[in-house]
């Protein structure tokens, strides 16, 4: 039996992605189970109802597993243990990290703006028919991950593949359904300071230098503004505790198209070397700004780096 | 402008399949380029010639160039200053490897016998009709790569892509055609020990030691015999100079198919730990092994980290 997961602290990408592709496999034979990192995030919870499907088993250690690794290549965002883990595939939609085999394995990453987008051309590259409740989770994943087709990383194929998928779903009005679900992770009222920094959180190594982002997507940054201080506090102890050279929190508001970033860094040169704007009080904003993997990542990498 | 490039001491299958995809992405509209890391060797100036290709451009220093990898994902194997290269793709049939990008891109690595085979199913997504010529060059990579689908690494796909492309190249006789082709590189009178062991050389990091590993494909291995303490002594200079932990050389036998295995190593016990059988006089006969990738590396690298 193999598992099929995405990465830790789990999007709807990792998870509706997991349960699609591990469907595919079954079709095409194999014996594959979708399997997840972490608890599910409210849009996440709000998917798999909708489609009517379970929260997929949570797994916590790699070890002695069968793996199929969606929507991440880096150890660091995979399950403990995953260098004692078989890894049997890889399908991806981010730079290339650093996971290595020592055998042949199929391995496919595609510059496009959500793994669910890559899931649903090897649907029709294996001529499988696409259930209806999976196309649902499909096309919530690439809302998701695209922010409504609003992220810079999104491609036409990924509006080519939701909309197809929109198709078979059922769903009339695209733009509708992706605000109702990205509100679903707006409710930031009963969610603690540690809890809005951690829903979407990722560790990188830039240079030596242990660097961790956040980010919270938001129909009105209005709903948060009066927490930054209180954000910013937690920050600054989770920096301590975790040994980071940076800490960033990505509050990126999907309506007025960019982000407020946080930071509570070691060199605060970095933010503007990074994108050219200070850091006035920690924080600074960056207009159209809105996708961590494409936008923020690398500058802050090559800030790092110089 | 950007290259399609293979790994150093490069077989028919990095050069062909390098000429091969970047004729499909210039169809497709990108300003691609073949090249090589290095000498052609007889087997595959016969290809080119065979099915009228010039040989590639030479590149030496991957700094600030473009470059589209295949047949390899390991930064040892690839261009020098490979990162100060901006990689844009990668095509691949070998375990993974430890190159990484700061962007998502494209990369498609396939558990299959040879990236001709990949290339040829890229051909087919893409719905681009393949040219005679490079039918017959991926044909070519396919039967040197497989040994004549002998080797273990071969798949269904590689057969069914080399019957293909048989009948656009129109090749009658895929056996023959292999033979003749194999039997190019089994001309090994007029060269040197050094040039025997490096025609087809790997270096591999395995659990903290430096590991080379020659092949040479033969279609009687009677033909190299009576130089096997000439190729003993050269291997230990080698090893010396470059400080290897072990040195390798693969004399594979085309037709009996299996390989006798030359090695100067500093623990000998890792041959035993890794075949199941010892050194006898710095080699031993492994029956059925024809493939590094998949016979030979494996195996040592667990026996090394244990
Ligand atoms: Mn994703
Ligand atoms: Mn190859």
């Amino acid at each position: 039996m193999v598992y099929v997961v995405g990465h830790k602290n789990p999007d709807t990408d990792s998870i509706c992605s997991a349960i699609a592709y591990a469907e595919l496999k079954k079709k095409l034979g194999v014996d594959a189970k979708p399997a997840r990192l972490g608890d599910v995030n409210p849009e996440t919870a709000f998917v798999l109802e909708k489609f009517g499907f379970e929260v997929p088993e949570l797994i916590e250690d790699g070890e002695g597993k069968k793996l199929i690794l969606v929507d991440h290549s880096d150890k660091a965002q995979s399950v403990d243990n995953i260098d004692k883990a078989e890894i049997v595939e890889i399908i991806d939609h981010h730079k290339i990290g650093d996971i290595t085999t020592p055998n042949p394995i199929f391995f496919l990453a595609m510059p496009v703006g959500c793994t669910a987008t890559v899931v649903k051309l090897l649907y029709d590259y294996y001529n499988v028919e696409i259930p209806k409740e999976i196309a649902g989770l499909l096309l919530s994943a690439i809302l998701s991950d695209t922010v409504i087709f609003k992220s810079a990383t999104t491609t036409d194929k990924d509006i080519k593949a939701a909309e197809e998928l929109a198709r078979i779903a059922g769903i009339a009005d695209i733009n509708t359904f992706g605000v109702q679900l990205k509100s679903k992770l707006s409710d930031v009222e009963k969610l603690t300071a540690e809890e809005i920094i951690k829903r979407d959180f990722k560790d990188f190594d830039m240079s030596g230098n242990k660097v961790g982002i956040g980010q919270i997507e938001l129909v009105d940054i209005k709903m948060i503004e009066d927490r930054i201080d209180e954000l910013l506090e937690k920050m600054r102890e989770m920096k301590e505790s975790g040994g980071y050279a940076g800490l960033f929190l990505m509050l990126t508001d999907i309506i007025k198209e960019g982000t407020l970033l946080l930071a509570v860094v070691d060199d605060e040169s970095v933010v503007e070397r990074a994108f050219g704007k200070p850091l006035e009080n920690n924080r600074v904003w960056l207009d159209k700004v809105m996708s961590r993997k494409k936008e923020v990542v690398p500058p802050l990498e090559s800030a790092y780096s110089s």
